[in-house]
């Protein structure tokens, strides 16, 4: 997907929200999970069918899937399958945080752009530039790079300061090198709300991936003051708030209804901007 | 497996060897790939049938079976499947390079400890003790942190000085405290020869696991001259040297030859200290 597609049905829907599919069987209804064959992907089918008008992306994150075996696996590309035909405008971002030595990084960006047909990836970039590169040699797709994430653990190398900045800081200016707005977007967490003037400075016109909103205590507005551009420039994620809305058999529904309520908030964000 | 027994099965056979299991269709035998049912898999059983005397673990790289999508991860369950009954005193790595905020790093330690039934996971520190500590969680099992790697990208952050020494060394600094011996080691590139002193300063007792001898050129007397402890505390990585040390039918038994050539060296050295 280009980069202006991206912003284009950004502009048409008023909305700049990424649903997270981390789908776990016991955090599911009790009832979905011991009446379906695959409650996975039906679960996944279910939450998208009800979301897809409030928002732009879908993020599956790897492990969720990785964590059921084989059967997972299946579950995630029967997904990507089924988002890909039916929401084809959809962004999706295979959330596996990947990066290895350089040939063997082609290797994950085959898996994940060729088998598994994801637009984009988030990549690991601890490894340096020939663990990054690999994935941006493919048309349409994105690299999104970890930047500074949304967790506690964030300030013990992210935060390292390294002549004066730091560490991340450091990583997001040599990757922008290695790549363009049209391909490179950045993982920058939402409960980072006061450092985002700072990277803005640096990548004025990349997007970034922002999660951390809801469960893990972001605030959306915070994150649009700092850190919106003329061209949105944000996808904010939300996975938990949205797809745990309800346990009952009316998941889906409430899915829906937590998925419009975070997009309306973007409308007036962005009506307002 | 403990400490102990791996130490043990290193000092019996003489060996500190890990053959990397890197299937890649393209480099196999050309005759062997059309023949096969599964050519990943009966590749892998016959490298591990000609190897196992001359190696004490295995390691399995991620990508190159999820560049295969589904039925290349069949084909790594299959094989770990049957490493773990033939040879069940090896170690099976599973060099995933993996690393999520916390309870996402739990399923990714899951997937690769419990699904998978790997002994061991390579632990990408990006993200900081929450994405690490959840591998360390999991009795009898390893974390083995990504600390200064063997590609050129290791100069870009992990070679980045802070307040006075490099990122790697306070990784390695770090994640020392959240873990043990019995339950750690660090990827240290063998093309780093030079720098194994002073890792070795800080952590005199943990494993290394060193990648990069052979086709990345690292040197395996300099390796040890620097690196070996009194428990050895290493093991070293070879893969494509090994596996495709034959394009013909006699992959397996040069394959075989070329550990055994590793193993040698490695037992004289041992012999010399």
């Amino acid at each position: 997907m280009t980069r202006d597609a991206l912003i284009q049905q950004i502009r048409q829907k008023k909305t700049f929200l990424c649903t997270g599919l981390d789908p776990d069987l016991d955090k599911m209804p009790k009832y979905f999970v011991e009446e379906e064959e695959d409650p996975i992907y039906e679960f996944n089918k279910l939450i998208v069918e009800a979301t897809a008008d409030h928002c732009v992306a879908y993020k599956p994150n790897s492990a969720f899937y990785e964590a059921y075996g084989l059967s997972g696996l299946e579950s995630l590309e029967k997904t990507v399958r089924y988002i890909k035909i039916n929401y084809p405008e959809h962004l999706v971002i295979a959330d596996s945080k990947r990066g290895d030595i350089g040939n063997t990084s082609t290797m994950y960006a085959k898996a994940m752009y060729k088998r598994l047909n994801a637009d984009a990836v988030t990549v690991n970039p601890y490894m340096g530039s020939d663990s990054v590169t690999p994935f941006l040699q493919f048309e349409g797709k994105w690299a999104i790079i970890l930047s500074l994430t949304s967790n506690p653990g964030a300030a013990d190398f992210e935060q390292l300061r390294v002549d004066g900045k730091e560490l991340y800081l450091h990583v997001i200016e040599a990757c922008k090198k290695w790549g363009s707005v049209e391909n490179m977007m950045f993982v920058v967490g939402a409960t980072r709300a006061e450092q985002f003037q700072e990277i803005r400075r640096v990548i004025p016109d990349h997007f970034l991936l922002v999660p951390g909103v809801g469960a893990q205590g972001g605030n959306l507005a915070d994150v649009c003051r700092y850190g919106m551009t003329k061209d949105v420039g944000l996808l904010v994620n939300a996975s938990r708030s949205i797809i745990y809305a309800s346990n009952g058999k009316d998941f889906a529904e409430k899915a829906g209804l937590e998925a419009k309520k975070i997009a309306e908030e973007m409308a007036a964000i962005m009506d307002g901007n």
